[in-house]
């Protein structure tokens, strides 16, 4: 008997779905999930095994479930960064800001709730609001992809959202959402009615603005996401977090599964956190990557969105995903996030880099030709 | 302004609550989580520093999505310890089996379905239901904490739930659920209406029955969830795993976050899974600790309820908390699990043991005198 999915009893609107992924090829040059190309140096690579050593003596043991010690470290590198102070208290994390959202949404959202997010944007917002009940609206942008805020206005008052997601750079564009903007959307939100605003700052470092994390003093509604993923260069790790009012940090205890965050990531995350200044220099090389693939995009004749984040949005074409496709038979993954007529480039090694210009001007010569 | 987790637009059913978490205090002697009492053994932890600094050289990178490897060792773990073959494919892990159990219940629960447990039980499965928007239904049990086969399958009519959670060896009871009654409890689940039952096999390699695995067989709607926390003396790295068929692995790919498992944690469980032997070692020496305690607490005039886990549930008291506290007050942490007249102790070390003995032989004495 072949039995499938939709002969379980499973929830009706996961019939017919299929599970959310990039998919994984075996390519040379893989700029298609915004993966820092630069391996963690030998020192810290060093230092995680010598911390996950040393906390696989007490394994046996439940890990500290409030991984204080952590957001303490979290919290020094939030208050260095951006020179707003922030304390252990307003640092939550979990295993990757997707669980850091889903928690929110846990929170915040859920059945009979509403979420929105100015799309296109990150799409996991709307598969967690999904996962976790809540209602997902779909609200505007300008034709540039920034967000157009009188619209965004009105779609808050209209549909009085208990949630609303600012993507700040946003995914998969690369724009950067002004700090009177997202203002302008918390008293928009508040005055709707009283609402929780997320800004995902999971790409924040690679920006030419500063983080909006100092918004939340004062502003007991406003959550900042983050993730060690893009700028500390682990995305195996898996360490999401947020900043917000010790509040909000209450509130997500009251969702969270108990022990979330094992005592190896705590480790591991402690152990990069300790090589930060040195992570830090490769997002520089990256961001000077960044505006180098923009400016070789533009003169090779795409339309590019300007980007404050480690990937480029680029365009314009009839076939995204013909073209996609093109590039890949040259050795190159990109992504096809579905924006029509765009495709998404990470910013990798320059080398990588290199390979994916050379791959996108021959494209370019063949559709001229 | 002091501002607490009700001044913000939290869900009404989050009010009042507070977060879920056996006490964490600094006592000589902590028998109250079930943890195993043993740390991993030197060349474990050497092994694990080994495999960690091996995927700390590819952070960078996203981790395997599908757990890949990770999934095939814990099936031949499955497949050599209880005779009943499965593949990758029928088997699922995840942070805890908490995330496993959570992940079921968005696939399988959620908005306006049920699922019932018959406690008192492991209380997270009411928890996970409340935090994924599923009913929970409060089912019976037997005044000897055996499950009450005639007025579950009633409940089971009464209520068509659609996830049935059986947990044998039971938490915080210690009671094993016989095969027969499984078998039973299935077939009368399916006739209510098609539903998911679930066996949460936390403790089963410390039973002195076998584990109801090989039930998959034939059976797509029955899922045995496990974890590496009790017998693999692992509580700190969050590992836990189901097994079912492959169609029920594809539903919970539908609602689990990607790349949810990090490379640090699939690279640890790889590597306690290669020391499986000397582990299942300790797990005997458990067993027998476990056994002494039994009798140990009969002699000393305890009513003790027969014991297939790590722990012993033990009574009858007027006012378990008080006897909860006199214990404290001699070095020695159980857990008040708020079962009414009853205590439960985590099997530790014979010295571990020895002092939790002397403990309550003493407050005994005091109550007599």
């Amino acid at each position: 008997m072949n039995i499938g999915i939709d002969d379980l009893p499973v929830r009706d609107e996961l019939r017919g779905k299929s599970p959310y992924g990039a998919p994984q090829l075996d390519v040379p040059v893989r700029l298609n999930t915004n993966e820092n190309p630069y391996p963690l140096p030998d020192a810290l690579v060093e230092r995680i095994a010598e911390r996950v050593r040393e906390a696989a003596r007490h394994l046996n043991r439940y890990p500290d479930r409030d991984a204080v010690e952590l957001r303490t470290r979290l919290a020094k590198y939030l208050t260095d960064t951006t020179g707003h102070t922030v304390g252990p208290a307003e640092v939550w994390a979990a295993n990757g800001s997707n669980e850091v959202l889903q928690q929110l949404l846990q929170a915040f959202g859920g059945p009979g709730r509403t979420a929105i997010g100015f799309e296109p944007s990150y799409s996991m917002h709307a598969l967690i609001a999904r996962g976790t009940g809540t209602g997902w609206i779909s609200g505007p942008r300008n034709e540039d992809f920034t967000v157009d805020l009188a619209a965004a206005e009105k779609a808050i008052a209209e549909h009085r959202p208990d949630v609303v997601f600012i993507t700040t750079p946003n995914n998969p564009t690369g724009t950067a959402v002004p700090a009177e903007t997202v203002l302008a959307l918390y008293e928009a939100a508040q005055a709707a009615k009283p609402s929780m605003v997320v800004v995902d700052e999971a790409y924040v470092e690679f920006s030419h603005s500063a983080s909006l994390l100092p918004l939340i003093e004062g502003r007991p509604n406003l959550v900042v996401s983050r993730t060690m993923s893009k700028a500390f260069g682990a995305a195996g790790l898996r360490l999401g977090y947020l900043a917000a009012h010790p509040a909000v940090v209450d509130a997500v205890q009251l969702v969270r599964l108990p022990y979330h965050l094992s005592a190896v990531t705590q480790a591991t995350a402690l152990a990069a956190l300790e090589h930060t200044g040195t992570l830090l220099k490769y997002v520089e090389q990256l961001k000077s990557e960044r505006d180098r693939l923009v400016s070789e995009l533009l003169a090779a004749g795409y339309e590019v969105t300007a980007s404050d984040a480690n990937f480029v949005q680029f365009g314009r074409f009839d076939d995204a995903h013909a073209v996609w496709r093109q590039i890949l038979d040259r050795g190159v993954l990109v992504r096809d996030n579905g924006v029509p007529g765009r495709l998404r480039v990470t910013a990798g090694t320059p080398e990588e880099n290199d390979a994916f210009l050379d791959a996108v001007r021959e494209v370019k010569k063949e559709q001229s030709a």
